[in-house]
Formats: C-alpha cells, sequence, structure tokens
C-alpha cells in the first residue's frame, strides 16, 4: 500500500466525489447520446449504444480529467465534454473487446454481442466510436479552435496506442505465445490500458486547463506506471475478487487466456515438469475445451508461488515511482482541494479491491 | 442509359484520369499509413491495416472529391488528404462489414477475417477508423481551422448515416424480416451507400473549395438520388456481373441473404404460390445450408419476373433527376474541364458494368 502524511480524502468522501462528477459527465452524455429513430430499427442501433454507458462503471478515467483540469487551475465544466469522449472511448472499446476476448460478462450483465448477435454489435461499437469523436467536435463551442484541435490530437494519440495494445493482447492469444517477460506484458499495458486509464485522461485535463509543456510531459511516465500498477490489480482482482463487486466474470482472465503478470510469472517460477506442462496445455485451449478444476489448478499454483505477493509488490514499486513524479509535477496546484482529491483518487485507482 | 448532348470523356480517358488521381491519393495513403513497429505484432498490425487499401480499388471516392472541389474553383491539392481519409473510410468500413457479412471475397482476395481470425481483424478496423481522423486532422497545416473542423464535421454526418444504414441492414437479416416496400431499401441505400458515396465526397470537394451554402445544399438530393442509382446497378452486377471483373463473390448477395431492391421486387411480383414459399425458404437460411442450385433458382425466378430490367429503369430515374440537379447546380463551374470529367465519373458512377 502506498503511504502518505499527506492530506486525503477518506473512502467516504471520495466515493462521493466520483458519484457528483459521474453524474455530471453521465447529463453530457444523456444529452448527445439517447437519439431516438421513427424507424424501431435504428432506434435499436441507439439503445445499443447507450447499453455500457448505462451499466453504471465507476467514472474514473473522466473523473481523473476532470480533476487533472481543476488541480491545474481550470474549471470543471470546460471539461466536461471531453470526459464524457473518454467514458465513450472506454465503452466502444469494451463492445469490441468483449468479442474479441469472448467474454462473457461486463458490469454484471451479458456482453452485448450475447445479447444482439456479434453483427450488429460490432456496428454499434463503431457508431459509439463515431459518437465519440462527435462529442469532442463540440469542444469548438467552449474550448475554441486551437484547444478544440490538440484535444483531438491527443484522442488520437491515446486511440492509436490502445488499438496497437490490444492487437499485441490479442495476437499472443491467436500464436499461442507464452515465452514472454515482464518487459512484454509491460508494454502491452502501456499501451492498452495505461494511455486511456492514466495518461490521456489527465493530459487532457491539463490542455483544457492550458497547462505548460513541463507539466504535460511529465505524465507520460506518471500515467505509464500508474497504469500499469492499475492493470496488474485489475488481474489480480480478476482472479482473487468478488464477482458482484467487480462485475466481470471471476476468474475470466483464465478462461480467455490471458496473458497477465501473474501467469507469465506462474511460469517462470514452475520448472520443466508435469505441472508447467499441465499450466500450458490448460492456457492454450479454446475457452469452450476448459474446466472450472483447471481453472482453480492454476489458482492453487499461484498461491503456492506466491504469485499474488508479486504482483502486488510489482504494483507497489510501479505507483511509488509514479506518486513521486506526481508530487514534482503538482508541487504548487492552482486548487488545493482538487489537487488533494486527484491524488487521492489515483491512490484508490492502484489499491482498490473492485 | 443516361443520354446527354454535353461533353463527355471518352472511357479510355475517364479510366486514365481516374488512374491518375488514384495514384496521387494513394501516395498521400503510403505517407500516413505503412508504419513499422519493432515489435513484430504491432507490425503485423500495420500490414493488415494496408491489405484492403493495397487490393486496388477504383478510387471512386476520392476522384469524385478531388474532380468537385476542382470543378467548384479548388485546388486538387488541396483536398488530397481528405480524398485520402475518404479511401480509408472506405476500408474500415469494408473490413467491419466483411465480417458482419459474412463475407469471403474482397477485391479478388480472401477477405481479411479469413486470414487472420475476427478478434485481429475488429481491431485492426478500429486502427484504421482512428487513422481516418488522423489523416483528417493533418489538414490543419493546408486548409487552416477553420476549414479543417468543417470537414471533419462533413465526415461525423457521414459516418453516423453509414453505421445507421449498415444496421438497419443488418437488422433486417438478423429478423428474417421480408415484409419489405422498396421505400425501405431506398432508405436503407440513402444511408449505408449514398451518403459516403457521393453526398459527401462531393460536399467535401464543395467544402474545400470554399463553395457556398447555394451549392451545397442541392448536393443532398443529387448524393442521394445518385448513390441509391449506383447502389441497384451494384445489386445487379452482384448477380450478373463477371467475379474476375466485379472482384467480389458473384452472387454474393444472395448467399448473404442481402435485402436487394431485386429480392423485394421479386418477393413482390411472386404469388402466394409453392415458389414463393421456396424463396422465402432459401432466403432465410444461413450460408453454410443454401446450395448452389437454390441461387440458381432465385436468380432464374427473377429473370423470368425481368427484375433486373425493373432495377435498371428505377436507376436511370434516379439518375436522371440527379442530373438534372447536377446541370443546375454546375451550370457555370470555375473549371471546365474538371467539370466535364466529374459528369462523366458520375455517369460512369451508374452505367458501369464492373
Amino acid at each position: 500500500m502506498i503511504s502518505s502524511k499527506r492530506e486525503k480524502l477518506d473512502p467516504e468522501s471520495l466515493l462521493e466525489l466520483l458519484r457528483t462528477k459521474k453524474k455530471a459527465v453521465d447529463r453530457v452524455i444523456r444529452e448527445h447520446l439517447p437519439e431516438t429513430h421513427d424507424v424501431p430499427e435504428i432506434d435499436l442501433l441507439y439503445k445499443m449504444m447507450m447499453d455500457y454507458p448505462s451499466r453504471g462503471g465507476k467514472g474514473l478515467r473522466s473523473a481523473l480529467c476532470l480533476l487533472t483540469c481543476q488541480a491545474l487551475g481550470g474549471k470543471e465544466e470546460s471539461a466536461y465534454l471531453t470526459a464524457a469522449a473518454m467514458e465513450i472511448l472506454q465503452n466502444w472499446v469494451l463492445i469490441h473487446d468483449d468479442i474479441e476476448d469472448d467474454s462473457e460478462m461486463r458490469r454484471g450483465d451479458p456482453v452485448l454481442h450475447r445479447r444482439y448477435g456479434i453483427p450488429l454489435t460490432i456496428n454499434a461499437g463503431d457508431a459509439l466510436h463515431v459518437k465519440m469523436w462527435g462529442i469532442l467536435l463540440q469542444n469548438e463551442k467552449i474550448l475554441g479552435k486551437q484547444i478544440t484541435l490538440a484535444v483531438l490530437r491527443e484522442f488520437l494519440w491515446m486511440t492509436r496506442e490502445t488499438t496497437e495494445g490490444q492487437h499485441l493482447e490479442l495476437s499472443w492469444v491467436r500464436n499461442n505465445r507464452w515465452d514472454l517477460q515482464e518487459e512484454d506484458y509491460f508494454l502491452m499495458c502501456e499501451k492498452k490500458t495505461s494511455w486511456y486509464t492514466c495518461t490521456s485522461p489527465m493530459r487532457l485535463g491539463g490542455i483544457i486547463a492550458g497547462a505548460k509543456e513541463e507539466i504535460l510531459s511529465p505524465l507520460f511516465s506518471l500515467g505509464r506506471d500508474l497504469g500499469i500498477a492499475f492493470q496488474i490489480r485489475d488481474d489480480i482482482l480478476n482472479l482473487l475478487g468478488n464477482e458482484d463487486k467487480y462485475g466481470k466474470e471471476t476468474m475470466g482472465d483464465l478462461w480467455e487466456g490471458k496473458r497477465t503478470l501473474l501467469i507469465i510469472r506462474l511460469l517462470n517460477l514452475v520448472p520443466e515438469t508435469e505441472e508447467r506442462h499441465k499450466i500450458l496445455r490448460i492456457m492454450s485451449q479454446p475457452r469452450g475445451q476448459k474446466q472450472n478444476e483447471d481453472m482453480n489448478f492454476i489458482l492453487d499454483s499461484m498461491k503456492k508461488l506466491h504469485v499474488f505477493d508479486y504482483g502486488n509488490s510489482r504494483a507497489d514499486e510501479l505507483a511509488k515511482s509514479a506518486f513521486s513524479v506526481f508530487d514534482k509535477v503538482f508541487e504548487n496546484p492552482s486548487n488545493d482541494s482538487a489537487n488533494v482529491a486527484l491524488r487521492s483518487l489515483l491512490e484508490f485507482m492502484v489499491n482498490r479491491d473492485w
């Protein structure tokens, strides 16, 4: 756990703050999204687009964007559209990822393509992707042309990295690659998770607040480290978490054959024995051929070899390094209370249990 | 066929012109697309993104954008990036459509997901979609902020309509709907085809040339009618065309269960008999259960009832109405030779045999 003698929001107040921010961002999403159409089929498209955003995610990324903007002296309202687009980004990416990963559950309900089939769902993801750019173009009215274009460029960067990271992860599954090292995992996490979870939400807040390059640049390394720490905790929660609280299928990563730090660590620790072969055999099977007992076998191997402790300590190291950058960049915040909330949110993101 | 006493490019010269334009646009695409990456998996992502654009489409939409820009007094070069983005749009849409429609062939080769699997291919389509917005953001350097943003807004409109149209068509297949009338088909075509094939390519050329609203507005109806005429010819070519020349699977629309004007007309003509039941039974089967002889049975029914003549005459009517708008809008073109080429290209698009 990250310890800090700094002022910090208690969990209750932080959650209350998250709820307030999410409410404001959800209102902007609802203003832009629930179009209706006289043709019932097209009306269904808009219902599909609104489905994941209505399922009640935590809104961490949009809150991060809003709080960074405030901490750097910007107005919260000026970042609402951008924060809403961040949420829309996450949702279209999840719609497509759930197909690509053959997932079953998302935020406590069946994934979208299990409700509507793959063809309509790919297209609904595309339509939501388009809507993301549409919301960003609305920025012109409140931010002017210059910042609107700068925000668009940051989204471009972020979405390129996100698709590269997703490609990397999917390729490993497709090519049944298990000869991976921690550096491979870190690269994949940086691209797949860090950019859209930490780096760009914070940079976008900064861009909107008019922050200078000396503030915006260090956010690359800060975001990368925090994002990887966030993903490692997510990998752990996926295996050990409470399904009701976590909202995804428990052990989904094992069922889907995901390359996590935990499985890479396990394979690096287990010698060339029958156990190792069994683990590789199980993990290489398609989802439909895997058994519950196989999943428990791998989980037990991980526990036996203290893989979860290892993951937690790697996440702690990364978070520590990120917070040392944070404390330099935000040494003289323009808005103290926003700064305390921002730091508390980041700590929550890398220490959360849901 | 559209007859015209106006000056007109002969087919050879038009094809030569298309090749020249395509070469210029392809150069821009290659400048922006074939990124390489040290990580071999990510390198593959960029190869996948470049796959369809390298297969040699006709480049009709980008040529339409360039020629409209020139005819309205703009410089061809100022529309290169936008024309390249038009081609990229078509390619990411096709990558996803081919999965959604369970297609087999595209421009004479297997569709992308039959080479790389569905998960990687959905993601590559997303990455190409992102790249489209990226190319459009480059416009700032040559067109300035104002027009760059106007072009982005037109792309937004176009992509929204395209995804609505695709949703409509896919819904009909999913819900096995055959109670459709020509108006339903026309609405679907307008959204799925007209916008990205005619309306927006022409409007974009106009926006870049600095055309006024009295020029840009009539392009809505002109584009709609031409786009529907284009789609009707495409439906006919799909059933009667030469596979080598056309590049797609012959009778692919029947295998995929597409709702075309031809099948709607056929069902409106065939009374409630055994023949009608057989047609509905065949068309409602999933691709894998259909037989070659079933396809020929439907083709013969269509020929017997002159469905193709009907389709051609509907396309002619729509084209006629579009050209009467064209001749008013482009009465005093700023560039005569570009105007002749533009009109010749539009005639070719609704009269082509490949």
